[in-house]
């Protein structure tokens, strides 16, 4: 019996050993400060890939929280959708697209299904790490066309849509200023994607919006913009914090490494610009209204956090405090501008905060960068870059968007029929309704 | 006035480093190669336990959503408290019983009250980070039986059955397949526990919701089942998403290693699972039921993570996709099965989701493992102990349970009054509403 | 065109290699045992203080979900403007106060608007990491106070005392203990903020509520305390999950230091004082009131993880259920007495979560420190010490928020009108409602 005992606990001792994983004894290999190094930068990157995808979250709560109770079930739908089907495609065709051998500076041509090792990058983490957090990246820009289509979108256009954002559109311009593309080579700074993520998804829902039509009741037959007041604002501000969380993620997370200094100061950067750009909202709508805007304040931290996405590394904290609370004043003008004066109608504010604040953050990195930035002696040089290569990106997506929403609106259409939208595309898209035992208003073509 | 500055520099120099707990001076050591690895698999198993913890507010919102209003705050009130009383009953009884040393292959036997080392384990980091990490998985498992039976279980019993799922049932299947039990001489694969957890939930709440027997209401004389749809879906898919962000600690957690090499392939893994087993329930119930449907494609993406718990580290992405795609099948299959031909009432899904899934996906382990799976040439060997552990574990959790609600429900009652249920538990058994303000349809038998 | 390629491939891979930031290249520098040891301490602080910045989320839904449909925007923006302002004002001011170079003991003098590099403070990881750090918790205080003073407080006025306690109070507080103030000097032990964090909040948010008076209804004229039920308990539970969440980042994050092998410990007592008092508190309330209460079961865990955080690294295990157990009861107890005796009006028990129990688990270090603690053969130095250093901080944070409440009660007036007050601060602040789509009850006087 106690012979078997010990025998048992030599084998029992091994097989622990082996499937806890116990460094040194699985890896069959003794830590060494170099594998310790690739292991921060491994956990780092998978972290912020972690806080990434649970933005996901964040914009559901956003879209569902700031549009109507009858079409809540349909926003969290094609949330989900649009990430489970990205991370399907993103893995089969788009890291390729964005991250294979490049072909003339305009996409990469090789690893489709994965087939390739991904040498060329030179990659310090293990590749899969490296894709899963591509991969949450992808499907932001895609998540966030939804809400400026919220509440009137056909869920199998919406379906097609998403899929080819994540296929192509996004992952050309990804390797456009990060996969060794034209942009990279001229030095254009994006470094977490306030125009390859933010303003693509922007520009995209400009395009869609705008192809759509506004929602039944948004506009009355004199042109005036008439309100749509979200059904839960409370939600739609969880949703908001999930999304600074995230960004925490998002920015400190794109240099693939724990062991860069920089990213203490990335992440204050982050938040500077966050918090600038609510404060700044709160003050400019109190001056502008009378009364501070609760739903714009909550976008004008999006905006300050889209605005610093990508310049988090080059500027330094005040840049990013300006470049914030700038975004904090441009959102309030732009949801105005594009609401009243475009009457395009972006039920969250999708547009204004991604696109409009994605450019014009990458923009100023071309005036507040520290090293290159015209106002710290830089010269135009980066400016012109910077402009360029947003400029280049909205042109892009642009004509992309404006071929394949017209593809879809003239064969599949773009749009539920108007009885299906007034009442509601839980109703109509998936025989449900997100809510039940609370009394709930009866939709209404008057809203 | 000069010198005594001088002196408070000092002092306060030497608090400042002590307090502040910086490394080689409060350690009194500097730091190694082997220290530094120690520290990444420790921070490393902590985070994932945090993320894993917050699987709990996932859990809790996925329930009360996808139940009535008038149970939200009892719902809430028994995830808390299984996580709750979880923690200290696992701290001083489960976990001995789990980890303890072993007898006969079938459960630990030292340690009670923390009163041991557990050098025995072999383990690298330090023991309460291990023990933290082990808590909330355990507290995993009973929680998933709530969803199965709420609405109609007495808060009292509710305390009881998940203090014995906590201290004895899963803590002998924890100590078979991870403890140095004979499932884990056997070499079965469960690598974050698909079975270990996932199942013992699963076939607890298969059990409990046999013996509790349907809510009232839910199906008519004739048989018929008649569905009754959850106060707020939003909130559910808020909780889904909660889960899948959980789940990224849950998985490449449960190597208890940032220096493991593998973490990036079984995050990547995990993602693959979750988003193919979502997409595939949405495509197969559009074609099933000729529109997408929301509370199922949920459960779907919580199918494919179920299902890719046990096999995330063996399998390589193509199986984790092919695995998840196969769990957002069986998942409406099953819950159908359930509902309809079984008559056993889950309002949330989960004898579905965690019960069936959770074995599925240990199984599959047999087929998909890269080493030693029958479609990679291994052989029928790993499959076939695959199907005994699976088996084996139904068999204790089913029996046991049967014991424990049995005495339950012959002692103290399993159930409250129908009159109580109708009300609403909130007012039975905590005179309490959950929502206040909000106009409510009142508590009805015909639901 | 082939030499072209290949010099487009060396170009590429040295910009990816700067872009991508990778470890030794990006650096220029090849890692050291020092620098990775550097690099684990840095991303533990942050990844702690993401964690900790989410808690902003736990404290939203808790304060919204804990009071009245009608006010649910006015709390959101309170909270998410106290954290915004607080960011950009403890930046620029509060973090010189609280770490600048020493004043008699009292008060930092050095390093305002970041003009200093703080090299005396002897920190290992960047300064930006420890600044956000602080930073996060500093937001904390502040948000406190908004909950106790929910339903009534003019939007304004909390703008200005949420900028003192960010500038001031709380710094000040900051440096007596963990900025090489007179406290630290001392010995005190309050790890992670018990006093320094919570009591400062809570003892602010005691003159707050006294000074502002009850809501309209609370007291009937004959002075009997009238419960007024929040309106979503669900949210209200998400709140607090978040909040436990967030405090894996509280206190094991205020090593600053992954390399600490006592942050295992710490994540465990702090967990299982949160469990102690959810569990304590729910067994009290159902002996107390017949029934387990929902409302303060949940405040129960905020109690316990209240008291664990200035004994969380001092304690052990049982230390910490004990701790957490007694703050499970005394949080009933303190709710009651504040509620029916002093019959100060605070909607969601922020000053006997944060105050009472702050300062209660301040005083347990006394007893329960292992090292130094009365029980454990210490004597009674150290409690002695903790609780001059309690009552310092009572004093302090009770005379200026005096001060500052009161300057602001006679000025600006703290209190919205009783008209507003009954229709609600969304629309009387903000113009705006939290909720549309449901029938809401009708705002009342008499609830």
């Amino acid at each position: 019996m106690k012979a078997k005992s010990v025998k048992k606990g030599i084998i029992f001792a091994t097989i622990t050993a082996l499937l806890l994983a116990i460094p040194g004894v699985a890896l069959g290999a003794d830590p060494t400060v170099e594998s310790n190094a690739i292991a921060i930068d491994t956990i780092w990157t998978l972290i912020a890939g972690f806080l990434v995808f649970f933005m996901q979250a964040g914009f559901a709560m956003v879209e569902a929280g700031f549009t109507r109770a009858k079409n809540a079930g349909n926003i969290i739908m094609k949330n989900l959708m649009d990430f489970s089907i990205g991370s399907i495609i993103y893995w089969l065709f788009g890291f390729a697209i964005m991250f294979g051998i490049d072909k003339a500076g305009l996409f990469g041509t090789t690893g489709f299904g994965m087939s390739d090792t991904f040498e060329h990058l030179g990659l310090s983490i293990p590749l899969p790490a490296f894709l899963l957090f591509q991969t949450v990246f992808a499907a932001t820009a895609a998540t966030i066309v939804s809400g400026a289509m919220a509440e009137r979108t056909k869920f199998v256009s919406y379906m097609i849509y998403s899929f080819v954002i994540s296929a192509v559109i996004y992952p050309v311009v990804g390797h456009w200023i990060w996969g060794g593309g034209w942009l990279m080579e001229r030095g254009m700074i994006d470094f977490a994607g306030s125009t390859v993520v933010h303003s693509v998804g922007g520009w995209a829902a400009l395009i869609g919006a705008l192809l759509i039509g506004p929602r039944v009741g948004k506009y009355t037959k004199d042109g005036k913009s008439h309100a749509i007041p979200g059904h839960n604002i409370t939600l739609g501000a969880l949703g908001v914090f999930i999304l600074w969380f995230g960004w925490f993620g998002f920015n400190p997370g794109s240099t693939l490494s724990g062991t860069n200094p920089d990213i203490g100061k990335i992440a204050l950067n982050t938040n500077l610009a966050a918090a600038a750009g609510a404060a700044m909202t709160m003050i400019f709508t109190w001056f502008k209204y009378k009364k501070p805007d609760v739903s714009l304040t909550l976008n004008g931290a999006l905006a300050g956090l889209v605005a610093i996405t990508a310049g988090c590394l080059a500027v330094n904290p005040l840049g990013a405090a300006v470049i914030g609370a700038l975004a904090g004043i441009l959102i309030v003008l732009s949801v105005e501008f594009i609401d009243q004066v475009l009457k395009i109608d972006d039920p969250v504010g999708a547009i204004s905060v991604h696109g409009v604040c994605g450019c014009f953050g990458t923009i100023m990195v071309g005036a507040f960068a520290v090293d290159g930035g015209l106002l710290y002696g830089g010269g135009s040089a980066l400016l012109i870059t910077q402009i360029i290569g947003v400029a280049s990106v909205f042109a892009w997506t642009a004509v992309t968007s404006l071929v394949l929403f017209g593809i879809i609106k003239a064969t599949l259409g773009l749009r539920v029929s108007e009885e299906e939208e007034v009442r509601g595309l839980d109703i109509g898209e998936h025989g449900m309704e997100a809510y039940s035992g609370f009394e709930m208003k009866a939709p209404s073509v008057n809203l």
